[in-house]
Parts: structure tokens; sequence; C-alpha cells
């Protein structure tokens, strides 16, 4: 429209979108442009502001790459992320939470009561629990993904020195979906502030450091898959997480255990574990599959 | 927090933001943030919706470099980079509108009456009006940058076969703030859509379309830098413009002339000009600057 003005051009960019577009992205966008243009008109936006937005854009194209992704992290520093694990969170389930870009294929399996910890620096931990459905069932069939940080706070993609799949593994459960591990604590480390988020971070007097978490993502035919963190009850961070991953159902206790008498034979380090150890036991609640 | 939820993680957002923060920043930020996570709750987005929203930005910073930058081009088209022109453009005034990332520096000088059309194709133009102050003061000192496309709708930085700076120039004006230059008619062209912007116009039947334009940035010492482009009224994008840049002050008037007779001896082109040939009028009045 050739006589657009700022009280206009919300519903002349709707009456822009034909008839070709779909309902659910009509909906998307009516709602994205309404937002978008009344924060524009309410903080009557300059255009110094508007270049410096897409200047930290354009900076944030330049240092995503396969690895890093500086649009997940403004989505994660802003609680988008956590936003939408909220909102698609089902009742009666485990609470999802953030993916995060450290996440690859192809880790081994590893059986009942395996160990990851091997010769990583730091306190083991036996962690284990139950996987079960929102319907109450064990799930014998369930698959769990498991990934963390070494002791210095650096996953195996970005640290040389471990090796490949150090601390991550595809764990088998037992016959009643129950799952055992040992590995190591995990670390809190900091997301990357040396890009625009870290200058967002930076100018809101924010810290970059997460709370330290074990990733997990468990799956099981007939239910939906569970992407989700763990975090240990005693963790500094645990309150100010700055990418909003903490749910209080996802706090554990990491309990401390004086002797090596109580562990099962069932655990592949069981004659290697010395005091002080602690002990995790976290169960897993997936939702059942709804149709459509 | 740890307890924090789709209803409180607004609020646990701008707690984060510390003394250090700017009131400026906050205040852009609550805005912000209340309008990105009111968005989120209100469209119940799917996690494969944030997906696609994260992979399109990720391709806008993948194809964005220093000619082309594809988050401008997606403020363009959802009507941002416009309602800000229009938020801080002045009563008064003559209209802003989009820079667009065609202009370059270093335009050279053209002295009144000038020719920019020189060996270009396509009809002859002259263009011409007054340059004044929104106090009414002719302003004898403006400096009027004028750059636009030639006949095949591409300007001089997008097309090897034209010459450097054609079609683009800084123009002086006269004793009482008149410019005139004699150029070519300029063409309609599209936007760049072989990238994310272009799936998004396709997506809702959008066509790429920007009607033909001439882009002007008018400057006087003691009045606000006018950034602007003005339009035909014969063009026959004139009323979808993708980018919302059509102000019914910037559309002026071709008017077709049948013969040289009452050409000035000012114009450098004067015994080139062959009927038909077209004259257009177009005053810009800038904004006085106020302090602060």
């Amino acid at each position: 429209m050739r006589n657009v003005n700022q009280e206009t051009l919300t519903q002349v960019f709707l009456d822009y979108c034909g008839p070709e577009t779909s309902p659910r992205l009509r909906f998307l966008l009516e709602h994205l442009v309404n937002h978008l243009h009344d924060f524009v008109r309410e903080t009557e936006l300059t255009h110094a502001e508007w270049r410096k937005a897409i200047e930290l854009l354009t900076k944030a194209g330049e240092i995503t790459d396969d690895e890093r992704n500086e649009f997940v992290l403004f989505s994660d520093v802003l609680g988008l992320s956590s936003l939408v694990d909220m909102i698609n969170s089902k009742p009666g389930a485990t609470s999802s939470s953030v993916l995060g870009p450290f996440h690859i294929l192809g880790a081994p399996e590893l059986k009942y009561g395996g160990d990851l910890k091997k010769d990583n620096d730091g306190a083991t931990v036996i962690v284990q629990g139950q996987v079960s459905g929102s319907d109450g069932k064990p799930l014998s069939d369930a698959v769990i993904e498991l990934w963390q940080t070494a002791d210095n706070g650096l996953y195996s993609n970005q640290d040389e020195a471990q090796p490949e799949y150090n601390l991550r593994a595809r764990l088998n459960v037992s016959d009643d979906g129950r799952y055992a591990v040992t590995t190591v604590r995990p670390a809190p480390y900091t997301v990357p502030d040396d890009g625009p988020v870290g200058e967002l971070l930076n100018a809101t007097g924010r810290h970059p450091w997460r709370p330290s978490h074990l990733h997990f993502i468990v799956s099981a035919p007939g239910y939906q898959t569970l992407v989700t963190e763990v975090f240990p009850s005693d963790d500094p961070y645990l309150d100010d997480d700055p990418v909003f991953g903490v749910r209080e159902d996802l706090v554990m206790n990491y309990v401390e255990q004086s002797g090596s008498a109580s562990v099962s034979d069932d655990f592949e380090a069981a004659d290697r574990l010395t005091s002080p150890y602690f002990k995790v036991d976290f169960d897993f609640v997936l939702a059942v599959e709804t149709s459509g």
C-alpha cells in the first residue's frame, strides 16, 4: 500500500500473505509480526538501535559454524529455548530441558552397570534409576543416551586431550527398565561468551556459568522421547543458570557413600570404587505417545 | 531459579539483569523478552517450529556477506525497517524510507543541471526540485546523494557491464537550494529471493518485485539527514512493495514532455534531449536538528 503508516503497517503485512499461506504459518506470522511491530512502536526504536540489532545478528552469523550455533545460544539466554521446552513438556512426565550444542551421534553402547569413568579425573558417581511410562509401566526397551563434561568442564568434542566419545554412551536398561552406570562427577562450565551473546551477558552483568549437569535423551517405542538434563542439588550456579535449564524435578542429590560394601557385582567398576564416592538415584518418566 | 516455569520465566530473565544494565537496555530487553515470550506462549511453538526458525537464521548468516545482508532483508520484508523509518520521521519533513543495501560511498560530484544518463539505455528523465528546511528556509548548502538502477534493474555494483559509479552522484544545489539532473528512468527489480527471505516470500505467496525508485540521502548543516526513496506514480508494484517503502508523499509524477523547447541551457544534456522525455518535480524538506 502506498499510504501505509505505523498504525496500518501490521495489517498491510497480513494482507500481503496470500491464500497459499498455510493456516499455521499465517497464525505464527500474525503473532510474530504483531509482537515485533508492537516492540518497535512501544520502544520507539531508533535507527542506531536497529543497526545494533542487525550488527549482533550479523556477528552471530559469522561466529556460527557446525559446532557452535550463536542463534541457539541467543535463544537459550533469552529464555526462548527453555520456554519451548516447558510448553511442550507433558504433565506426568519428567521435565524436558535444553539439548545444548554438544550432543553427537554414534556413542558406544554400555551394558547395565557399565563404567564410563575409566581414567577420567574427578569424583566417582554411581547414577542409577528406572525408566517408566506415564502409564506406570517399566520400560524394558528404553534406550538412554548420556553425555557430560569431564572434570575440566569440557566435552570430548571440545577437548583434544579426551578420547573420542569420552563420557558418552548409549545405556541399555534391565528387564524392569532400570539403568546403572559409574561415571565422573560433571563440572560447571561457561557458555561461549566471546561472541555477541557474550556482549549481551556482559552488558547486563550476567555471568556465563552453567550449573554442572548430566545430559540425557531417553526414548522407548510408544513413548515421547525425552531430552533433559539433571543437576546436582549442591551446585553453586543452580539458581542462576544463564539458559534457564533447571527445573525442580531435575535436581538430584549426590549422596556421599562411605564404603564399597554395598556395591553390587553388577557394576563393572565395583572393585575399583574407593571412598568417598557418590550415589545418585534418578528415575525418568516418559509421556505416552499420542497420535496426531 | 530452579523452580522457573512458563509463568515466571519472563520475570526471572529480568531479575537476572544486574545494576550494570543501562536503563535504556533494560527497557528494550523488558519489551523484547515480554513480546518474544508471549509469542511462544500464545502460539505454543513446537520444537520443530523452533528448529525451523533457527535454521532460517543460520541460513541467513551463511548467505550474508559484505554486499548482502539477509538480516536487513528479513527486517525489510517483515516491515520492521519501514516501521523504524516511520517512527523516526519528523512531522513537517519529507518521509524517510529504506536505505537499502546498494548505497556506496565515493560517488562523484555533479553540478546543477548535470547529466547522469550518459550512454545508459532507457527513457530520459529530468529530475528537479528544491531542498528546504522545515523552518521554510531554502538550503543552499544542501548536498544530495542520488543512486538508482539502470534500465536493466541492476545497480552499478551488481552489474559488471556498468562503469564504476554509473547512475550515482553527489548533486550540488543552487543558491536557492534547487537541484536539477538528467538521468534515466529507473526500473523495478526483485529483492534477493534465493535465500531464507525468498523461502518466506514463497511460502506466503508474496512476489519479490520492488517498485522502481530513485534513492536519495539529503543533508545540510543544522538539519536532520534524510534517507529516502521516490517512486513514480505509474509503477505497477506501487501498492505491494515487499519492503513497505512507499509513502504517499514519496510518489511523484513522471510528466511526459513533447519537445525540448522548454529545456533551459542549464542542463548539460539540453541539446541531446529527444522526445519523449519525462520531467519530475520533487522537493525535499529536512527537519530542523534538535539538540539532545
